[in-house]
């Protein structure tokens, strides 16, 4: 940490600052300059502390990390790429991998015609929302525990993996007997005992991106389910919360090369959430696999003009097949394939 | 609902549209522009429908509501003013409720200081948290039940009713017991199985902003509550995240005038959480207060360099009694008392 | 227009805004709901009035337009896309357009080398900055008028057309003379004066998106040039202000398909100012090509580390000839070509 | 400046920004940490470079400032408090200075009826725009010099100063025959071209905050106008853009401690622009004064049903007349007048 003493700092105040990174075990080397006084404080676990314990004291103008405040999910922590992998399907590898299927699992008849279509197309994971997390109490809310079921017997008939969403701390050991991805939504991204509870259960784990999260926040939320020794962690981008209105979220397209830099983990990317609208999905779903994203998160829906939960943002089986084999040339050009 | 169709959408795309809200039970009525035909969709229930019912049909534009999606936390469904009374004491008349205390109930010994020292300064609730949700998995987590144990101590011993935090669905029942108000933190605004267990509770609630929530989403998520049969719903503006980052959060003091004008709940604002440092707290307290807010929730911590969390943005009893001196001759100004 | 009125509005506010609309020459129709009436304004101009006129009338609750603020810019206004050539180069056809050079102008020497690189590695169009707006008023603020002549000699020796910044309006005409494209700057997507001039000059313009201006304002501003009788336009998305400091701004990527839908204009991306940095320049220059822009704007140094401008932001020349390789691909992936 | 060096980052990487920073004849001190090595540069000056020419360098990963980009504006430079005198009318005082009138400038009899109005409750500077930046080509743009010499004439006539609007470079001049103030619109903030020539007017100039701009940019700005010798600089808040569309812009009432903490300039704030809606004006008002603006800039109309710009912001005679008696009492009550 770098503490910026204020111009005219005493003595005394320098010390205090002195002393208190001493009490912590921390080794500290002061540079005085003409104006100001900055002392940096240095230690490999700095990033873990708060920068306040430090910003409190008098005399203190500015406190900045020079360590990250994640740890686990840093190229520091692990330079090679992670990979996760579900009955054999890599996600981090060459593969980019397509997950694909409605936002809530609505019917038997809707939810297999839904499983059979996409993985058709390609797609080698099938999701579905049995517990739905909706801003309004008067919305749809989920078929629960039958959801579940019909997830199951999807993923039997296809021989298909599935990911779902898991809202409560609960529910973890149950969805996890389910589903071979827990999926976290990005309302849940600093939900910590639902991160710790999930990181217990050792289960693949999709961590959707909070809606104003940062990227750093991102992978300090990573770090909870790390933490817990569960290192099947696959983040998911979905768009950020701007004052652009165009489109529900603005995709921060340039999240990607930044994860990629910053940390191992494997990245995939949810357009249709994003969007909001199914004709702005083809668009940025190529841009995200050319950008690096190792797969992706696509709303399908048999019937979109009569789905239950976010119809506007799916896309039908026949637009899905078309935009798969435009994806499968960009993954090409990037040197991957689907 | 307007439903705005694409210039030169053709009569069947017209008639699908209005077959689908009459499928509804609603009304509607066409408007043919020169260039645009128009259908305005009316039902009193109409908040309620998604929009996407009808964006999704062929050769539709754009649908904007007319109707608000909440409804009971709206002022057309209860025009006067709500008045949550908890001991007494009533949030939303004519008196500025100023809760205080620290963040982190840390020990007995700093918590009962902590409690005297507001009290004595003319607070009337105290606050402190004993389960904290921390960005990081490596910092301080709260007490737990031994803290809830201390609350009750305080109030007990002072005679000053409590808020506390509540951030996991299975221990409402628990922290109900020991506190006067749940709060329901920025991150779990939209945690919609929480905030219907503390529906469910009847427990005097604080339904903090979300960081990144519109007002309109804020009241969506009261309605939660508040159609669990819970009325004690108090709101917390607490600072929203934009661009800006010489404060922690954005203060949205517009937010006061905007949530008076759409709903009949009480008003409070935490400025302690949007500064971020404790030298923005008073000058944005009084900007609250002079806006027309119901109370305040502030920070303070007896020994604020010693504190476990958020030191940086919690006032030293001697600031807060000089804060609590201007804060009164504001609330005298705008024709209230604290 | 859709005029919302209060629940309980008199049929005298009613006839208000029934009045304010006749009086501008416009057709009603009147969709009386049981809970609020809804005055629909009908008429093809409404697109070009403000919202306010109507806002502001008693009982009036909201107004929402249905046409667009922009006209000439729309693709209601004109179906197929618009190409601007440059001597034969078109921008908005098949052909991906990729301008390439240093932010500024700094010698003989470095702009030579800039400019002979560039176009050896595919870029056929060349850029420099002559007059420089900055933040600072102590930076480098460019050569100015040696800045130009140094332009002309570039564009003369490689036979290479040049784009460049015009940053007042009073240097429009000298500017037009020595460049092929004018560029309005993000700051100055509102500098109406400028526009206005710069439309009346009739030079192909690139105007770029304002750091916070939504899409819906950028298209408004491109009817500025558009409606002097310019109709040489080309958009520039060059990043968003957002709460996500990782990269210097973040590109709205799903822009891209948004300025497709609802305009004839070409688009292109400037990843660099996007980005700030070198390293995140390729990942989303490539994502910008798959989601369907026109073209790119890139910065090369020949030797950033010693770059009076922007030096961190700017490829390499290697890195430069490595990137153009990779985005041939693309191109081709999506049925183009560069 | 701290340069934060990447984890291995090798002896020669570390030599060539210590190399680097000699040549700038900057002091430098190197503070090796067992994971990292960071570079402190030292020197009175490093606030007026770019980060830019040590990110540049390999083997660094970030770099940070110490010193802020800005000089001029800061409270380091200047520790008193700045006031502008207008006519005897000191702004940044213990008066808080109240400007108020039509957005624009309409005819005679509305520019007087407006200027006797706002002078009788007690506004002491009066304002209106002759040019006016709209976003439509196709809205009124301002009656130009017609709107001065009406200025001029309720200046004489009520024996007020007045504030107005110069959005043209090549107008500064002409205009502060006219004005006693010249106002920097928002748009305008980073226009430096126009900022230069009216630092070198040296004319008062009300440097309105750009719309998407942090202070820190907005104190740079400042400087702009500083380094010309124009010291008479007054700020005004206007609201930022963020997600939330309740009111036009959400006020930074934030910004008012924040700039009193970094700077001596006096600040007013402009509640109509960022409320966007008349009923929202007087709340915000109101908290801006109890925050510690110095200031307010208000926007009435005589008539705003029939006001050509901005009609919905406007306040009427009679509200504003009332809302001036309350603001009087929150003054009295932060121990100041109106």
């Amino acid at each position: 940490m770098i503490v910026d003493m204020r111009k005219g700092a005493t003595p005394e105040e320098i010390d205090g600052v002195v002393e208190r990174a001493r009490s912590l075990g921390l080794d500290i080397q002061l540079n005085l300059g003409t104006d100001k006084t900055i002392v940096a404080i240095l230690g490999s676990n700095t990033g873990q502390l708060p920068t306040d314990i430090f910003a409190v004291l008098p005399g203190v103008e500015n406190v900045a990390r020079i360590m990250k405040p994640y740890k686990l999910a840093s190229r520091e922590f692990k330079a090679e790429d992670s990979i996760v992998s579900i009955n054999g399907i890599e996600i981090g590898g060459k593969r980019i991998v397509v997950m694909a299927g409605p936002c809530a699992v609505e019917s038997e008849e809707q939810f297999m015609k839904a499983a059979r279509t996409v993985k058709s197309s390609g797609a080698c994971i099938v999701r579905g929302g049995a517990f739905k997390p909706r801003t309004s109490p008067f919305s749809f809310q989920g078929l629960g525990k039958a959801g579940l079921e019909l997830l199951v017997r999807a993923r039997e008939r296809f021989s298909i993996p599935v990911v779902t969403e898991v809202v409560d701390t609960h529910d973890v050991s149950q969805v996890s007997k389910y589903a071979d991805i827990l999926q976290v939504g990005a309302r849940n991204m600093q939900n910590f005992t639902l991160l710790t509870e999930i990181g217990k259960s050792k289960c693949p784990v999709l961590l959707k991106r909070g809606l104003s999260a940062t990227i750093t926040e991102w992978l300090t939320a990573a770090d909870y389910l790390l933490a817990e020794g569960n290192s099947q962690v696959i983040l998911c981008e979905r768009g950020i919360r701007t004052f652009e209105d165009s489109a529900r979220f603005s995709l921060d397209v340039c999240s990607i090369p930044v994860v990629k830099k910053f940390s191992h983990l494997p990245l995939i990317v949810d357009p249709s959430h994003a969007a909001g609208h199914y004709s702005l999905v083809p668009a940025i779903a190529k841009a995200a696999v050319a950008a690096g994203a190792d797969g992706l998160l696509i709303e399908v829906h048999p019937n979109p003009k009569e789905a239950l939960v976010d119809g506007l943002q799916s896309l039908t089986p026949s637009d899905f097949a078309r935009l798969m084999k435009e994806l499968r040339r960009i993954a090409k050009a990037v040197g991957r394939y689907i």
